[in-house]
């Protein structure tokens, strides 16, 4: 992704750089056919002139971006579309953000390389946008890290980042409810399906590094299992990709060992609609052989056979507060600027909410003894 | 909503409309003093200088915005977002969107008058879009046929509005595929759940006007009925409103009726999941008692108890196709600008494309006879 720059434009004028920055700038200190000429150059190259869009008229276009960096929204395996937890997010905060007057862009970014960090900066630079929300699925994005050290306004949802602005759910606390509920209801054999190793680690300490939401719901559950008593067993994680399909490998998998679970807890809903369907084609009765635990309580949830039993985030609370956060930045940083703040100063003051979790329980695991 | 015009800045500036447009267009020609009041003015009232924005750059910002009319895409009953339909075209209009190098907004339009049409206007006018994919409930929105008149381009999506560019899905023969296939698998009593009242107009005629989807589906199942000689029974046909709840709802009403139905066409998934768990919940036997048919055939149609028989549409085929007609009408009018070409000339030119749909045959349908 190689930019054109105002050298560019001045090759192609036959002017020197200076010129062309004083047409942006200041058209009226420069003679009309010179103008005339730069002008012709930059219609030519299809130049935009971000620094002249910038500081000719300083207008907010009320945007936001949501990016997502190595990842995708969309289901590459098939040309079907599919309801996941990131569309559901982009929809929430795209309604946050018509609440609060904003239009919101989204945009996936498959690397956290210079060319991402360009064309995200370049977003800015040219007025398209005047804050970013991050989705990331590890701490450290060195593409959020710059552009926040730069001081672009910048929130990271969804991933504890200690370095940024975020806004979090209490993914390990879920996963010591989960395994406390399903063991008071009699399941003494408790399985997991996490993410896959992009978004989890295999082999990460608990004590070790930021957590991924996978990650720190694998966390709560080995909290889980030592508070209730109970040895975790390697065989009895699988490894997932979140998708149905997964779920339904995942159970069948669990379903065929020489000790099998008597409950499996997903890391999200669509894995857990996907082991419903593993255990109902199987003939293994839910909840009453195999208890089902997903994550993300969508609303499809009411409606599975049976329905099914998942924890909630206060994702509507979450997009708002994000987006709140966002604009509060934003706006510290238009102060700021008119007011030559120091931004050192600013960054210190970093905004971190974790938002609680509660589990829905309904048919897919047995009632409390 | 009021828009801001350059009379209200020269009302707050003091000077006169003409000395407004003359700032915004040819600040060079206007006294530093004046200048300097006229954008006092701007800056207090947040007036976004549409004219001048686009007429000092041309500059494409390569974004197209997808804009709903009379709907909205957040399930407003709940703070839990789901997986519909028109999510599933966005998210298809974003990737082809991306594919060519765009940015798809997403807007929201609850109704059809002046300040939504000025609304839009202004995106075009302010640079901010260089076309839209319209999502209508009804042909002749006056929005949609006003901005095509003025010469932006606009493409509308699943609706065969006459009067527009326009991609839409064959409905209708859609409709009567149904209903053979269920008379062929031995259903002899034939139930509908169509769309809520917004989107389907009751007591419309096969022949009168343009039909929505909902309509057409409508249409293609009493085509269908005629075709295997069955009398429509309005008794069997419900009203739901494409979501989950309703179709459990209009499952559960279609059961209890003296004269059971022994198959229900939902048109859409959602309601025909929500059909699903309401004939569990019954203990009606799916498809053994009542063959269940849905529409939009959703990546979740695989693991529903039991699989679901639903209407494919090429949605990624139909998005690309709208994306690619939307990018040519924006060429043609650089080139008509470009070229001072007549306007009405291109008009004549309307690219209606109607896409075939097919029957995804599943467990939820009996076997053919």
């Amino acid at each position: 992704m190689s930019r054109l720059t105002i050298k560019d434009v001045a090759k192609a004028a036959g002017v020197s750089f200076q010129t062309v920055s004083l047409v942006l700038n200041h058209p009226e200190k420069v003679a009309p056919r010179t103008r005339e000429l730069v002008q012709a150059a930059i219609d030519a190259l299809n130049f935009i002139p971000n620094v002249a869009a910038r500081s000719l008229r300083n207008i907010s276009t009320r945007t936001l971006a949501c990016v997502m960096f190595n990842g995708s929204s969309y289901d590459e395996r098939s040309e079907r579309t599919q309801d996941t937890h990131y569309h559901n997010v982009v929809q929430t905060l795209t309604r946050a953000a018509d609440r609060a007057g904003y239009t919101l862009l989204q945009r996936n970014l498959m690397r956290e390389d210079e060319a991402s960090l360009v064309y995200v900066r370049d977003l800015f630079l040219a007025g398209r946008i005047d804050g970013m929300i991050a989705m990331v699925n590890r701490a450290g994005n060195p593409v959020v890290s710059e552009l926040h050290r730069l001081g672009y306004p910048c929130v990271v949802y969804g991933m504890a980042d200690p370095a940024c602005h975020h806004v979090v759910q209490s993914d390990r606390q879920a996963g010591l409810a989960v395994v406390e509920h399903l063991y008071r209801s009699g399941c003494r054999r408790i399985a997991l399906v996490t993410g896959p190793q992009k978004d989890h680690q295999p082999g990460k300490s608990r004590e070790q590094g930021v957590p991924t939401s996978s990650e720190a719901r694998y966390f709560g559950y080995l909290d889980g299992l030592e508070k209730c008593g109970l040895t975790p067993r390697p065989e009895w994680v699988v490894t997932g990709d979140w998708s149905l399909e997964s779920g339904y490998r995942a159970a069948a998998q669990l379903c065929h060992q020489a000790e099998r679970p008597d409950a499996i807890f997903l890391g999200n809903d669509r894995m857990a609609l996907g082991a419903l369907k593993a255990l109902y084609d199987l003939g293994v009765k839910v909840p009453h052989e195999i208890s089902v635990v997903g994550f993300d309580n969508m609303r499809y949830d009411d409606f599975s056979i049976p329905s099914l039993t998942s924890v909630d985030a206060p994702m509507l609370e979450m997009c708002e507060f994000a987006v709140k956060l966002l604009l509060e930045r934003i706006e510290q940083r238009q102060e700021q600027r008119s007011q030559s703040a120091d931004p050192a100063a600013a960054q210190a003051a970093l905004v971190q909410k974790m938002f609680s979790t509660h589990l829905v329980i309904r048919d897919s695991t047995r009632p409390v003894m």
